[in-house]
């Protein structure tokens, strides 16, 4: 099993929408990605937390076989957010952030990773994410993952971190966003252009696309009538995948880059992670989550696109 | 091969958007069901045109093996349709409609269809769909699309037709304001609840949903960097899934409805025909479509899904 280390945000949720609301919850993309990759490797969260941190929501961290030592513990308030779905979850707004003790956060790694080991940079600013990069060297596989905030308002800097990414997660607006492409095929295109040699775009209920230089992947998301919040469900996708790639290790960046199938299984299994993720608040459903049914659900998915 | 009875509109349709503008263009729903049908079965068409129709535009439907038989010269211009796509094919307008001879148009079968064939109630007035339901008797495999006019001005005479329909075709946003189910899996589970065996639910660019007995088929669409015209990919859709089920042909109603294998290699040909269909304008891609092309991207479409 080749490491995974996880760079992204630990936060604490207010979520309402037409589920309900979800009260004071654990979120944050490293707690989604770390959460689903836990299912499948043993990533290394680098994040930070305030001293305000619920006793319950690091005790949720800790039942799952995530290394936290890189949790570090800062004076001053969690980051927080909360938002708000509308109806029918056709749209998400912000109703507060409080970025609390991430203004102050300077990610340190102990040393460069080696070769075989995959550095996820969750959503988190672009400095961030080089500053990061830079300490990790030049051996490890690089995913990374953003938001439209960023992509308005720290262009140049993610373009910087984009040249040395190999795997880059996007949602369809995202990437039309970065790229100017209004169609996906080449936007894909053009982000593959910008450096990592896959890209991954997310489609929610659509299910997502990946570019390599094998050509492309389709796969459909599973139809729920469960849903009660997506949340965080980018970041399980990432994490998932990137776990399941740490499972089966590679020697190297090009080992991964040329891992079709693999490449493929594991977007399988990041659809299924993602499916079970969205039907409850925060990572509640994933707290319950059992490998059978896991197993069982990507037989689904398998029936679902057979033909 | 089982017989394939398609009624609906032939049409001259002018189009603009992104890629242009066509010009006076064959189209209908009748038109491209049949030209897609045509190349897996032996469509007979049933409709109507004006004493003004081309003779280009007949000559284009006569390429093509399809019984044109049912093709009636009325007295009165040809159903005309204009309309404008926005950019990036966002949205679609009318600019004008002018149903010509579709106003005294007075569908007849010459007898009852007998068990093992396929009717296709293309896009028209739901009126019109129950008098060929009449005449069709009872014997007969029932497709039928429609569009959100009619949901929402015939609803009545729809639902009427639904009861006696055995694949109901329908977009993601006639689904839902045909059920009042916001979930497409609740709006599937819901139009099935209505008559329809088979609900196939049309998502463009995101592929389509069906909805059987035996659970749910996803497929995604051919991701596509040329994009030209999606007028009648619909109804290229559905030509070609019924195409495809005539040229296996089944004994009779209960066949076709659990034929699972069949339904899902149909619907997999339908979604490759209708990646060249929206190619260019009209039915001009088709128009020089070859067999070994349909069998290559049909490859394309199983490699694209494979995991």
């Amino acid at each position: 099993m080749a490491d995974l280390v996880v760079i992204g945000s630990v936060a604490l949720d207010n979520i309402e929408g037409p589920a309900g609301t979800s009260g004071d919850i654990l979120g944050g993309s490293a707690t989604y990605a770390c959460y689903a990759a836990s299912f499948f490797a043993r990533p290394r969260l680098v994040a930070c937390v305030g001293k305000d941190f619920p006793v319950a929501a690091r005790q949720a961290l800790e039942e799952r076989p995530i290394d936290l030592a890189g949790l570090a513990t800062l004076d001053g308030p969690t980051f927080r957010w909360a938002g708000r779905y509308a109806p029918a979850f056709k749209t998400r707004e912000t109703l507060s952030l409080d970025l609390g003790v991430f203004m102050q956060f300077n990610p340190k790694l102990d040393r460069p990773l080696p070769a075989g080991s995959i550095l996820l940079l969750g959503n988190i600013d672009p400095d961030l994410q080089l500053k990061v990069l830079d300490q990790a060297g030049p051996a490890a596989f690089v995913a990374a993952d953003t938001i439209d905030h960023w992509i308005l308002n720290k262009r140049e800097v993610l373009i910087k971190g984009l040249a040395r990414t190999h795997l880059m997660f996007l949602n369809d607006e995202e990437a039309r966003l970065l790229t100017g492409e209004d169609n996906l095929v080449k936007a894909g295109a053009a982000v593959r252009g910008m450096g990592p040699k896959i890209a991954v775009i997310k489609k929610g209920e659509h299910g997502a696309l990946m570019f390599t230089e094998r050509g492309l992947f389709a796969i459909p998301a599973l139809p729920l009538d469960q849903f009660a919040d997506p949340t965080g469900a980018g970041d399980v996708f990432a994490g998932t995948m990137l776990g399941v790639m740490a499972a089966k290790g590679a020697p190297d960046i090009a080992g991964y880059a040329a891992a079709d199938p693999l490449l493929r299984e594991a977007m399988a299994k990041a659809t299924v992670m993602s499916s079970f993720a969205v039907a409850e608040f925060g990572v509640n459903r994933l707290r319950s989550l059992t490998p059978a049914q896991i197993e069982s659900r990507l037989e689904a998915l398998r029936a679902l696109v057979r033909f």
